[in-house]
């Protein structure tokens, strides 16, 4: 039996309502196979589409109706776990009892601790909700205190930082339901960003990168394996290129020597990897997989997605 | 040490996100008191404003934006348990770290099973979202196949039905937390509603009255102790007479004969009455007590609020 974190991606979530529904019904086989073979589970997402789409709402209705106040971004993220746990529990619930299996399924509403002293605050990159004309995006800048840039000529759109994961509010939970058996759904969308004043967690306006903070629930955990589910079956150096190379299994320093040559995009591949390589160099013995959702089960017998050791 | 059950409504969570901060913290102090006093407890709150805001906000966007879905209203609950949640927990956690205690803090996204042949289900009365005129009220109802009702002449809204809770879908991980010494946040607003379909939990668009599944939440944990916190310091018959008496101390035959000379109002104190009185009818020796909000930690003790005996 192995603890495993299992990072799923929010693109890999649908769009709409019933288009997730649909969705998660695909995502809970390959989760289910590795309760069914004997394995501690836990399920870390993303949101980034359905956060979207929460805030969207709110920053259109807000616009045009005087009853509908102002949704902070912690806010939109704790109604995204909500919503991705509600649809992600009832489909695992399904699968596990189409699979003759008792396990009960948790989602916990997840604050992750970041530092406010992290250098990302001074230096927001992480678009959100809609885009907006110079007038109305120097508007919200002045009275809002938004971070606005321009993206790519399509007008100018929200930024906010995304800071490293610290530390798990909710870890003790967690542990609680591992230990008893239950699969837990956490972390939702790199879980809701909080600092810490005095007694008092403070949600702010970032994003944390899921595979960073499911690196983290997986270490605060000590788990044996991170999966990170992608929509590419292994990790690939020459990317696109004539002489692209799949990776089946690589240690470390190969993937610090590819780092330093630039073979994994910014903001695609290289957060996965940098995120896998930070679970697995705190203790030895441990293994993360950057694998394909539908080759999930494969991908921990060895014979898919590529394995990244100490 | 009693397993206590609180029941919090949504008027006392405040209408904005800011407004809610706020409430939320007023609420923890009474709840952390029951905490310290060695009590297990487990807390279940309405969600009336904040559901609304939510599904008006989606209703809003829906209708000026193409990118923005219809969002149905078993996802809205769930939204609303996650935004609830999100801010409770922070509440309690900061509130138990006042207070020197080490108590975690666990919010579940919880489903509330009901009975698709209940009779609610052919007499839907629970008005949500916004006010329509009749030409839009005639539209949603031919389009989207809802009950529209005409609401003292402010216009038309749409009506869903409040079936009785069967059992909760979670139950068995509140058990593991609650057994842990965790304190759970759960049944959120009712739970969010499903019908049970072969292996699968269908959400459905209805709204469970948060005391009855606090009382099923109740009976299921077996607690000792359900306690309904309102707005108002003791159950009254005579309400608003000269002869209007305060009760300190009533058993369930008292009960019966007070509805059946019609003391409590429908949608307001009967509700939780006949809540109160379900959980303390199926064994001997629960308590119920339905008291004001800041009134909480006397009640337990006898020197506050209306006792339910069996």
């Amino acid at each position: 039996m192995k603890k495993i974190v299992v990072a799923l991606g929010g693109n890999a979530l649908g769009k709409t309502p019933l288009d997730q529904i649909e969705k998660v019904k695909h995502a809970a086989k390959p989760i289910v196979d590795l309760v069914r073979a004997g394995n501690e589970v836990i399920l870390a997402h993303g949101n980034g589409p359905q956060v979207g789409m929460i805030n969207l709402a709110f920053e259109t209705s807000n616009q045009v109706s005087e009853t509908s106040p102002a949704m902070p971004f912690p806010e939109c993220g704790a109604m995204s776990q909500g919503y991705i746990g509600y649809h992600l529990q009832n489909a695992l619930l399904a699968e596990l009892k189409n699979q003759k299996l008792n396990t009960h399924v948790a989602t916990i509403i997840t604050q992750v601790e970041v530092d406010e002293h992290d250098t990302a605050f001074q230096n927001p990159t992480k678009p959100i909700g809609r885009f907006y004309d110079l007038e109305t995006s120097n508007k919200l800048a002045k009275e809002n205190g938004y971070d606005m840039v321009e993206d790519a000529g399509r007008g100018y759109r929200r930024v906010v930082p995304s800071p490293k994961p610290v530390n798990v509010v909710e870890i003790e939970v967690i542990k609680t339901l591992v230990d008893a058996g239950h699969l837990v759904i956490t972390v939702g969308g790199g879980g809701i960003p909080v600092i810490k004043k005095g007694n008092e967690f403070i949600g702010v306006p970032a994003v944390i990168d899921k595979d960073f903070a499911s690196a983290k629930v997986a270490d605060l955990l000590d788990a044996d394996l991170l999966i990170i589910l992608t929509a590419v079956d292994k990790v690939k150096i020459n990317y696109n290129k004539e002489n692209e190379t799949s990776l089946d299994d690589i240690t470390i320093s190969e993937i610090d020597k590819y780092i330093e040559e630039g073979h994994f995009l910014k903001g695609s591949m290289l957060p996965k990897i940098e995120a896998a390589r930070s679970f697995v160099e705190a203790k030895k013995g441990r293994i993360a997989i950057i694998a394909a959702l539908e080759e999930a089960h494969e991908a921990i017998n060895g014979k898919a997605g590529t394995i990244i050791r100490n």
